[in-house]
Order: structure tokens, then sequence, then C-alpha cells
């Protein structure tokens, strides 16, 4: 099967939720967080300072199977800060997240990036997410203790791109 | 002279503006950052994420001498971001920071929060910054390199609060 990866589209909007409703690993909160995010890029495109991606399915009745989320940090020159990364679970393992990513870096680089960092956490839930970045060629470069909560640390992951 | 620190009020608006433009430390995008927050905060109150106070002398014609923002990081629990603090050049050296951060940090405590975040730039312009938080009990607990741009890194400092 093949796939596409396109800017996200309002009638992309209840896919999405469903995602990262069914990704198991979001709080109520943070899928809320994850939503304002979708609503601001879909009311205001990247005026709002954020860039979303889906891949779809070419041929699919219900073709998307993830998306991102990322933009430029504010008040920097080249880093890119990536939001919100999500795959369907019914399509993990099949590489979506990995070409989801590698779409996000292909933006910046040609946005003029040169830094892009993840944020994370360390709790157990996050585990695969973690690994994932690092088979990404991502590395930590940052940790603050008890961030989220008492015994769960904010990560953050970094990948450089030279110009 | 007396001092009072209180929430910032709509009348203040033009005074803050003239703080973070006089203090010659931040550039224009960092301005009207420092101002939109401003605004949120105006128009929404807390619901803004934002708490937003300003010390002000008790008798003078400009009496606002300095304001600081800050919040509750979203996502977190307990765990506070202070976005900005700034001083009047006109009134640096008189403890005005210093009882401001203070006034921050009180309000964090007094709303259940553990641990209180800084972000700074490492540029030889924000030295006298770093080390007026680590003069008040903050410790470096993050550095990412050339984060703002090539030799200027993001710092955040933080400091923890027992409850």
């Amino acid at each position: 099967m093949s796939h596409v990866v396109r800017p996200l589209e309002a009638g992309d909007r209840d896919a999405v939720l469903g995602i990262v409703t069914r990704a198991g690993n979001f709080t109520a909160d943070e899928i809320d967080v994850a939503m304002e995010l979708v609503d601001e890029y879909l009311d205001e495109g990247e005026e709002s300072g954020y860039l979303t991606y889906v891949l779809a399915d070419d041929e699919a009745t219900r073709p998307v199977r993830g998306y991102v989320c990322f933009g430029p940090a504010p008040m920097t020159e080249g880093t890119f800060d990536l939001y919100w990364i999500a795959v369907d679970p019914d399509g993990q393992g099949r590489g979506i997240g990995r070409r989801l990513l590698a779409a996000a870096e292909a933006e910046v680089r040609a946005r003029g990036g040169r830094l892009l960092l993840i944020e994370t956490a360390s709790q157990a839930a996050y585990a695969t997410t973690i690994r994932f970045y690092e088979r990404a060629g991502y590395t930590l470069a940052s940790r603050i203790a008890d961030y989220y909560r008492i015994g769960d640390d904010k990560l953050v992951f970094e990948k450089r791109f030279s110009r």
C-alpha cells in the first residue's frame, strides 16, 4: 500500500482526534492541548506557528494513519520544536511514525532549520516513544527531574542538521 | 520609599512596555512576545494561564518599576514557569527584581507549586540576569547548546520548594 504525507485539512480533524484518543498514552489534558494546536493550525494555517501534516493511505475508507505537528521555536534562529506525533495503534509497526518524522525533518531543513527538539516524559508509557526517537538519531539533550509529576521527568531529545 | 506588589492592571500596560523596551536586553521579537502575554492576561485574567504582577512605588508619578509574569506549566502537577521578569533600568540595584521574584515564589508555593523554572539565554547580555537567579537560589537544570542562535544556548534554572 502506498502512502502520502500532506498538510492537515479540516476533514482530518476527527481522524486525528481518534488517533490521539486511541493512542492510549495521552491524558485527557494532553489530548485537549493536542487538539488546540490542531484547531489553531486549521484556523490560521502557518500563521498559527504550527505546521501539521498527516500520513494517509492512498486508498482507504479511513485513510489518516498518523499526524505530526511542529514549528519554529519562538525567538530562535533555526530551532524547531516537534510538538506532537501520533500514529493510529492499528497502523503501528509499519514505519508510519518514521515517515512522519522524516517528513517533518525535511520540512525543517527546507526552512533553514538546524536544530529539532522533541520533549517527552520519562514515565514507562513513553519507553517505546523514547526508543523510537533514539533509533531515528535523536540524543538526549536535557532532563528536568520530576517535571510532569514526582517521578516523571521531562526529557528533551535533539537532532542537529548541517546546512 | 515603600513599595507594593499587586496584580497587573490595564493602566499599567504602557509602563510595562516602557520597561521591557528600556531594559535593553530584549529584542523586538522578545518585546512582542512579552506584550502578547501581558495582553492575554489583561483580557482573560488567570484563565490566560499567566499570572502577572507589578511592583509600584506607593507614591510616584510613574509608579510601576518592574513586573513579573509566570504561570503553571501545562500538563504538569506542581511545576510553574517564570516567563518574564523585568525592572526599569532607572530602578535597578534597589532590590526590585528580588522582591518581584520572591512574590512570584510565594504565589507559586501558595498554589501548591513545588518546582519553578526560568529559561534564559547564555549570551553576554544576560550575564547579570544569570547571576541574579543564582544569588536567589536557582541552579542550572538544563542547557541546550546553540538554541537561540549559534553561540547562544538556552539555559533553564530551577528552584524546588518543599510542601
